[in-house]
């Protein structure tokens, strides 16, 4: 089969899965979750075994020892991958809901009823468990799903299809309903992108070169997974917080291994009248970590072991243990910043005031405000959502992190009996 | 000033605007709406006069009548458009909602708050009401606005414009919450359309090639108010609903002027069992009213008057007196034939079996399913919305009929007292 008829296949067989998807019950959906969690937990020493080869290639092609960390799978891991699942296979069944009713005047029923989005297009990096976890969600939410995975991660995935292939067919589904991409050829992304008659939304996950591509390529309508420019502003105003501002800086900054995760803190902004008292501390505290410290010009007047920031570093997502640190002459000057350079992803404040945490709320305009908290827990686990597929920094359908019920949609039900207008 | 700066102007600020609009309470933005209604019906026989002007231009132009008529306002007319903004103004204040909230174990508090989308830019044809329903529905939802109505409207566009800026300056409200775009320059859309930093979302409203072309060259998020090729299926069980089929049909195809409209039908799908018996009646009928009967052999059998549909009748959307009808073998072709002819906008089942009624609901793929009811009910004002700007057919974010809370996003605030993860 050449390249343009796989993709062909692969859309048109998802939408077939998604036709039978739509009449089944949340039970039988469940039950293929919990199969293929009792698969992959039984198969483990063979799923670690593929993965064993991803990482032979991964040293082998030198990648950085963070990326083989995130690659790496042993029994332990396969157990909490197969825990997520039977957690999602448990949440409640989000189709079907009514999301509204109401009688007309006329004697008509009008009902917004929730139903599957249809089809998704997934493109992820190489963490295993984004596998499962994407594949449990899209069958909970009554979505197929096509998924192309990094390629990194090419073994382990094909023998994670393999359970959930098996999931699927012991619950009677179309195994369609999961289908990997199974080339690693890059010439197919274009393709997949144009089948706008197949597939209902792509959510791309993974660096922006990527997303950029997606975004530019695609007549599907995109779900963006962007870049996190996140601020911390440390307000005036601070009271018990004050002792509490190094760590929640130092948290946001260093908790993930090497900052590389889009809910990191980028920037610090620090009012005036506490940043000769907070801000060296702050800072000193995060090159104690091995953070690089770039302040404006006000900044490195009271903290000199800072570098020089440009303009450039205001709108730039580090991605890695660089924070960038400015004095600001008040909230405003705060809250214009941010919305200016920010990327409206997590923006924090630390502040005792309840009038500035009320403005600052509704002026930032972010998927995610934090309010005396680390930007750290952006992430749908910490909601309570259970699982994500991604983080959405788009406004439109889905904010932040998105669950099962973000990858649905609705129909309205207007029932008559005979009505004309 | 040139296009290039007078649309830096309006986007930035209708920035301005918004970032005023979030810090605003409900109140403050309803008393806006009404004194914008009261200013509207108290100078009903300017804005009339003003649109005398528009109307000897497009008798001028040789302008369709049914066009002239839509364009055409009277007091009546104008009377009924401050009603509409009132009707908008007492609806419940969609923002600032709480949409979930849940405290965390380890003492976080998550809420989901529905907040405004920022900035809407607005195309769309030359119904006058359609300017103060859609500033009205910016303003009730917190979003400032750049409307583009057609041409034709100009001059009663800038009357309207007089007294919207009045009603928020009355409000001490920025006026640039809604402004219009002063030009009837083309070049100005291209122009508009990259403005993705200071615009969120564009919701086109019009002929297909306007948004067709929004689409391709907008690099902001897209709300499309696409074709309707709307389809009613009659099934084979019909008991008491029997004697309603051509009512319904014939109100479906001919109840609004010229049948130019989103929501009239465009095929009928009768099951094979019912076709001899009720086809030929249909059509008789919608024929006795001026309509073009284009139908598959079959249906050709048994009403010899129709003319012959070809293939690509089935993906037409008329907008105009002609109908096709064809006749199938079972609900699932029928069922069939819609998703993949159809635009996903509104479809109908015409049944008294409960199963096939249920089976239809859950498999046709369509933003708005009718049950027993004509497809003209697929209305924002019928649905109880109050009123509408526009009629989604993309699934993503809103689906179907879209008013004043479709206009919203949210954000989510975390809570903690200096909480680390």
């Amino acid at each position: 089969m050449d390249l343009s008829s796989y993709v062909n296949h692969l859309g048109e067989s998802a939408r077939r899965a998604a036709q039978q998807l739509v009449t089944l019950d949340g039970a039988t959906r469940s039950a293929a979750i919990r199969d293929i969690a009792e698969s992959v937990n039984r198969f483990a020493a063979d799923i670690v075994r593929e993965n064993e080869k991803d990482l032979v290639a991964a040293r082998d092609a030198k990648l950085a020892p963070a990326l083989i960390e995130r690659l790496r799978l042993d029994e332990e891991r396969v157990a909490k991958m197969a825990d997520a699942l039977r957690q999602i296979a448990d949440q409640p069944d989000p189709i079907g809901q009514t999301l509204e009713a109401s009688n007309r005047p006329n004697g008509l029923r009008i009902e917004k009823r929730r139903v599957p989005l249809g089809v998704v297009l997934f493109f992820y990096e190489s963490r295993p468990n984004v596998t499962t976890d994407a594949a449990a969600l899209c069958i909970k939410s009554g979505n197929a799903v096509i998924l192309r995975g990094g390629k990194e991660a090419f073994h382990t995935n094909q023998a994670l299809a393999k359970f959930i292939r098996a999931g699927l067919e012991q619950a009677k589904i179309d195994p369609a309903a999961v289908q990997f991409v199974e080339s690693t050829d890059r010439a197919l992304v274009p393709l997949l992108l144009k089948l706008d008659q197949l597939i209902d939304v792509v959510i791309p996950r993974g660096g922006e070169s990527l997303i950029r591509a997606v975004v530019e390529q695609s007549t599907i309508p995109v779900l963006k997974h962007f870049t996190g420019n996140c601020h911390i502003y440390v307000d005036a105003a601070l009271d018990a917080m004050k002792d509490q501002v190094p760590s929640v800086c130092v948290n946001a900054k260093t908790s993930y291994p090497g900052g590389a995760v889009c809910n990191a803190v980028e920037h610090l902004l620090f009012h005036e009248s506490v940043a000769a008292e907070l801000l060296p501390k702050v800072c000193g505290d995060l090159a104690a970590k091995g953070v690089e410290v770039r302040g404006d010009d006000k900044a490195r007047a009271i903290y000199p072991s800072a570098k020089a920031a440009n303009q450039d570093d205001w709108g730039t997502e580090y991605l890695s243990f660089v924070v960038g640190v400015k004095v600001v002459k008040s909230m405003d000057e705060a809250i214009e910043h941010i919305n200016r350079y920010g990327s409206h992803h997590t923006d924090a404040i630390l502040s005792s005031s309840a009038r500035n945490i009320d403005q600052f709320i509704k002026r930032v305009d972010s998927a995610s405000v934090m309010v005396n908290a680390s930007t750290r827990f952006a992430d749908g686990g910490e909601y309570g959502l259970g699982a994500e597929i991604g983080i959405s920094t788009d406004k439109l359908h889905a904010r932040g992190p998105m669950g099962a019920a973000d990858l649905t949609t609705y129909k309205w039900i207007v029932t008559g009996d005979g009505h004309v207008r």
